[in-house]
């Protein structure tokens, strides 16, 4: 699959160690411009409006490169993790949902940020509770360069530094409370997606400008080398720059946020397929990147 | 009511100019132990096992003033801000919920901290969309002092840093999605507890060896004068220990982070009553504190 020209990827290391900014190609992090110098990626994307055309006309060129990095989590952390459910016609499909004569707001929930975001290569933590029954959801996630608060469709671009894969880890044995006191407190979304390490992605953040069209990238997962998910981003319900403007019809945009934008057909839940220790995923989305997680038991 | 002996809060001040750890003695604020010194109150609180043994000793008497010392939020910001749903039995009372035989494990919802939690005396913002529907909840919080994860109830004490009074500001027209996708999508607790400006705090931290029982405390809003809830902590259904144990079971506590524990009987809904733009909110809890707010439209 087609992998971007470069992405910005958050390492550990120089003289004095610290997280910096380097940039992807292939397999290989090198230097970026110097402007980046002594900024992790979080800060490179909270400046990203003064940084995005210097970008813009940099190439990897001859960038030296660096030995021995070892990538983190691209965004350490973001503010807000905003995922959207239930966005895609497939999955909805598997999931014997109707497709709806009309598409309504989008669903958003949030993860926190902190416990939940790892980066390339993290494991993947099964909860140590018995009877878990823990699942993985591809994800094109979209990060926020520029702060706003009802942001019109036709800025929204606007408002994007760029993209990132995402897996949204999913534990299907708790969907539901075991005893809800009330309807509304039926589904319980932070045991359900919101459990320690179940956020990874990286390994990079493609800037917007590399990628063509958002609605246009197929974006497939495999565990143990087995593809269960391919799909395209063509199938998504409420596509990317309408997710970023809902979203921000309901709390501000800030940079660093990152909104996973709901996975395709594929998932394991309806098959009664579900993560063991030791299982590898991949997630590849085209132009974007290839993540890679190995599941542990914790 | 009987407010704390002192608390501590933050401020913008010195020079330079920066967020500040102040100590709140009733209206005036005083600097605290050298200890705290360039530090934020989440800074306090993340080296809270450090310097907690300082501030237990610690007395403010002839501590100097700090002169105009204007307060912002407590905590600019915690990683996770959690709480628990449906958590009072009056409170489930006056919403039609039957008591439930047996107390099963809590709800727990997540507010993004950045973007909701404000301080004493910010502006509630009402949503800019017609119709808005939004109520008030009064809630003793929990701010966490050392990391922790599969907290046994015998040892969540030794992760309580303080309480802190916090207003968990509801939108109950949000409650549920207009056209929800599938069952599960049917409550929107973004749009419901996590629009901007949604979590107002403070005024200051409590340090929880000041407060001799969390389960005995007089809980009281008033909206413009008028008494609205008046209840005491000894209504909630799963009490503070067993919280701060349940969500620790779900996600790796870390210092900062604020766990709202739920709201008595007295909201708006139940009655039809909603905020409205130059309402002041009065929240005071018996030994953490007096929170004020002014509803604002945005």
């Amino acid at each position: 699959m087609r992998m971007p020209d470069w992405s910005l990827v958050q390492y550990r290391g120089g003289d004095p160690e610290q997280l910096r900014t380097g940039v992807l190609v292939d397999d290989k992090v090198v230097q970026g411009p110097p402007e980046l110098e002594g900024l992790d990626l979080l800060q490179v994307v909270q400046r990203w409006e003064a940084l995005a055309p210097r970008l813009r006309t940099w190439t990897p060129q001859d960038s030296p490169v660096v030995p021995d990095a070892v990538l983190t989590a691209p965004l350490t952390y973001p503010s807000k993790v905003l995922c959207a459910g239930a966005n895609y016609f497939d999955h909805i499909a598997e999931m014997g949902v109707q497709r709806p004569a009309q598409t309504g707001d989008p669903f958003f929930f949030l993860k926190p940020p902190t416990t939940t975001v790892t980066g390339p290569g993290a494991a993947v933590p099964l909860p140590g509770y018995p009877g878990a029954r823990v699942d993985w959801e591809a994800e094109l996630a979209v990060v926020i360069g520029k702060s706003g608060r009802d942001v019109p469709v036709a800025e929204a671009d606007g408002h994007i530094a760029g993209y990132v894969v995402a897996n949204d880890i999913s534990a299907r044995d708790r969907l539901r409370m075991a005893t809800p006191i009330a309807e509304p407190f039926t589904y319980d979304w932070l045991a359900h997606k919101g459990q320690d390490g179940f956020c990874p992605m990286g390994p990079g953040i493609v800037p917007a400008w590399q990628v063509t069209d958002p609605q246009d990238l197929r974006i497939r997962l495999s565990v143990n080398g087995t593809v269960k998910q391919d799909s395209d981003t063509g199938q998504m319900m409420v596509p990317v720059r309408e997710l970023v403007a809902a979203a921000s019809r309901l709390t501000r945009l800030e940079p660093g946020d990152v909104i996973l934008t709901g996975t395709p057909a594929g998932c394991g839940v309806p098959r009664g397929e579900f993560l063991n220790a030791g299982d590898e995923i991949v997630v590849e989305i085209e132009g974007v990147g290839r993540l890679h997680n190995t599941v542990v038991q914790a």
